[in-house]
């Protein structure tokens, strides 16, 4: 059993939540709004909290949007020391819809990573819509979450959480490959967006 | 029909000329070696010839590892002027199989326009291993061809194209999208090369 705290409660921590419960995980769901978490966590069985309260996790999800991290960061930073720091953002120019807003040479996870140095940051979740999380499924396949992490001790707790969810995980590679991770994140709600695809579609991994 | 010329007759090559004798289209099939180059266009019924060679068709699929993309351009550059370029190359560092060797805001699409102005890029094809090019199948579902570029008529000719033979096709968006399918092809590569997915294997795409 890992002890998982989700910072956030909208689409994304949702499903994480309900994905670490099911595989009878210790879960925190933390949020700003109080009685909006409380409700989230009462459907996924978590404790609810707001942001600022003590994070009781081995395992942090960072499940807010990118734009709202660095203020997570602030909050947390000395308390994510050791800690497994799960960066599931894809840091899109959401008013343009065309680019990202982290460097072309690196992600939001290196930045994360950066900001807190005595944290294991992975890059995961964010190439999976939330929608195929929660049903863990993309059509007719498992939904498959993609890891990439320097810790491989790191990588290997999320992906049983993952597997104990009832979803597939893969070992992406290494924190560099975040950049590659967030291309496709960024690739697939271009997609979305313009109605190529479906908010339940997406790319599915066959192995 | 469309009269397309493909240059090289490495997998990626013999596998679109393939797909394109399918569906009925106009095939030209250029590489280094003739002998072998008459072997692969038997197979698809496709035209033969060398590099060199005068080009037919009105699409060019550039299905050369991208090292070879200078030396192909050199000898073709004016005559593609007005043509649909197709570009499929993933360009990793093979040395490192561990980044690409194209500026990182950029794309080898991009760099390919740079030196053909006059010619209408596409990205299309790299996303897709060879394998599942070959077999139109990738697990369950039908593979689909990504294709991007700045020019509509261009990628609605490709599209048909990879359609007519038997295969789907998805607008991806402008030619700076390349970028994004550049890291897709980069990742799945990685992916395949660390026997994480099998190379029948990769990223299908759920609409």
């Amino acid at each position: 059993m890992t002890a998982i705290t989700i910072i956030g409660a909208g689409n994304i921590g949702q499903a994480v939540a309900g994905i670490a419960a099911a595989g009878g995980n210790q879960v925190q769901l933390l949020a700003r709004d109080l009685e909006r978490t409380q409700q989230a966590a009462t459907a996924s069985g978590a404790a609810a909290g707001v942001v600022g309260d003590a994070i009781t996790g081995d395992v942090v999800v960072l499940a807010v949007p990118y734009p709202a991290v660095a203020e997570v960061l602030g909050t947390y930073g000395p308390a994510l020391a050791g800690k497994v720091v799960v960066d599931p953002t894809n840091p899109l120019d959401f008013s343009t819809f065309d680019a990202l807003v982290v460097p072309a040479d690196g992600s939001a996870a290196a930045q994360i990573q950066a900001q807190v140095p005595d944290a294991r940051v992975l890059k995961a979740f964010n190439t999976t819509f939330a929608g195929t999380l929660a049903t863990r499924s993309i059509g007719d396949a498992t939904t498959t979450v993609l890891i990439a992490g320097d810790d491989a001790d790191a990588k290997a707790v999320v992906a049983d959480v993952v597997r104990g969810g009832g979803l597939e995980a893969v070992d992406a590679g290494a924190l560099k490959r975040a950049r590659e991770l967030e291309a496709l994140g960024f690739l697939q709600l271009t997609l979305a967006a313009g109605s190529t695809i479906d908010w339940t579609g997406g790319f599915s991994l066959v192995r």
